[in-house]
């Protein structure tokens, strides 16, 4: 399910130029709007590039190592967060409505029976969530291939709908602790920068989350320190059911030619994985915002990408994708509406 | 039409907070949303308020000094980019059309004759644009209130139309000279820190604009060197209609109640004259972007405000505010939509 480098051809890059050139606007005066433009073009292979039917997909899942205190909420919350997507009453709820997405909440492997809904996709790689990484892995290698494997389907099934722009969001709580563990280990960052508050750590409960961390590391010696090495083992190890489900679904949303927007530190970390196993994705990838979570940074100088924007958003549930689309939307809508110098009868530049 | 300080009550303020803070997320997790939702509850004076009827209005005008050489841009591009607007092909129309909003078009004093147009404002206060500051004052202090009167008369009929949230932009070749020289005198920034190269001057284009500029200055030792004092002085001499303009429509929207989205580098000239004129008008601003432009850091600093995106837009048109609105409407729906703790059945912090 590897992408493809988007747009190998010369030509239609020059002529994808020279159209943003052309249009009644000082050179590059749009800044990042243009190189947004230049990137939907090329992933879309389109002089007049559609982004039509975007959606956001919420990857739920739990952590075993909740319980050991690495979180400032219960473990419960993720259950009742998966309730409050589907009631459409979360931060993420509000702004897909605001900006036109279509949400899709997938059940990943939480801890909690939701019984048949109509709303909720039903992936659950397994009952009872991940095992707790501090005393072994948190998956199967079997369990890790099911997530990426269904995380792909999934996206292929709304390509085949029609669906040209994704982002992923998540719910787990214990995920940034497993995102701290994945970033450490695939970027190569010390430890202690990768680790945040989360939901809101204390001191005391950030010095805990950090220990814990380091005991989960010291207790895999065998596992590999070259941050370029295979990702699927440190996945495996310390990911999450919703983690890995986002990078095959990142994957196969690169490899149906969509834009996919990636929102903060834990789809991050997911892009992270991606990017490792193929690092074409990032051709496809827009990283919608800088978190204001430790560790977000680390992730985005490894990766060599500039977030879009900055808002100190720390929520995660693919919000600041969410919030990111319409800055998207309005790149594209540059390059197909706006007229250029020849057509509107203004003159250039003296 | 100096604008009140917005909500003195500190219960209606506690009442937010409490509001803001009992939403299912952690505490401050929505970062510059929350900020802004905070903004937005205070000037519309509710817990839930509304911003309908968002709109733009683009304030077009002439620079005597533009004949000077200050611009990379002939001045004909003026009139020619307001056909632009007019006909729907520029940067503003396609950004307003892809975000709901509303656009006015205004001749403040375009050196061109439009004849009647159904969907252009005719409010010119000259005929052949501004004086050239270069020899005297751009306006004279007659002109200058007109400007400010006209563009507060428009902002108050939208008002009535039911406008409540409206950003500003701009068009006129040389307005970047006019918004440094603004810069310069009501913030104490040395000249050569408040001229960019605005549409694309080179090097050389650069240090002749700078040297023109000095010269302005030179030949006015009459006016104030403290930057608090009235700016009504500095507007005339330097300023242009549609900078002026700009000045009056915020005032009188910020007495509106309406929220006021504020563009770039020109538009933050007018938002300088307008907080010098009457401080309260800072707490219906939302500063939308960091414009590339030399000098907007200047003018946001003197102002003690926080941008709310970072684009490297330098293009004006008011496109930073067309494409910030939906950010703030989004934190808006946040207020307004999402669910609390309570009424989801979430469980609160460990």
């Amino acid at each position: 399910m590897n992408p493809n480098p988007c747009s190998p051809d010369p030509r239609f890059d020059a002529a994808l130029r020279a159209k943003i050139d052309a249009k009644t606007k000082p050179l590059g005066a749009l800044g990042r709007l243009e190189t947004l433009a230049w990137q939907i073009g090329r992933v879309r292979g389109s002089l007049t590039p559609s982004l039509n039917h975007p959606h956001i997909v919420v990857f739920a899942g739990d952590h075993g190592a909740a319980k050991a205190g690495i979180s400032a909420f219960p473990q419960d919350v993720t259950w009742q967060m998966v309730e409050n997507f589907l009631a459409g009453g979360a931060a993420i709820n509000v702004f897909a409505r605001a900006n036109g997405i279509e949400l899709v909440i997938v059940d990943a492997g939480v801890a909690h029976d939701f019984g048949a809904r109509p709303n909720l996709v039903n992936a659950k790689v397994g009952t009872g969530g991940t095992a707790s990484y501090l005393s072994g892995a948190a998956m199967t290698a079997a369990e890790c291939e099911v997530a990426l494997a269904r995380g792909a389907a999934l996206v292929e099934e709304l390509a085949a709908a029609g669906c040209e722009v994704i982002g992923f969001g998540e719910m787990g709580i214990g995920n940034t602790a497993s995102a701290a563990l994945l970033t450490h280990c695939l970027t190569d960052t010390p430890l202690a920068a990768c680790v945040g508050r989360g939901t809101g750590l204390d001191d005391a409960g950030l010095a805990r989350k950090q220990a814990l961390l380091q005991q989960a590391l010291d207790i895999w010696p065998a596992r590999s320190n070259d941050p370029l090495a295979d990702p699927l083992p440190v996945l495996t190890r310390y990911g999450g059911f919703e983690i890995a489900m986002m990078a095959g679904a990142m994957l196969a949303a690169a490899q149906q030619k969509m834009l996919v927007l990636v929102d903060g530190f834990i789809c991050g970390s997911a892009a992270l994985v991606a990017a490792r196993l193929a690092p074409a994705f990032l051709d496809y990838a827009v990283f919608c915002h800088a978190s204001a979570e430790a560790g977000h940074r680390a992730q985005l100088a490894a990766l060599g990408v500039e977030p879009l924007v900055s808002l100190d958003l720390r929520l995660g549930e693919g919000t600041g994708a969410a919030l990111a689309w319409p800055l998207v939307r309005a790149a594209g809508a540059f390059l197909n509406e706006m007229a250029s110098f020849e057509s509107a009868g203004v003159s250039e530049k003296l």
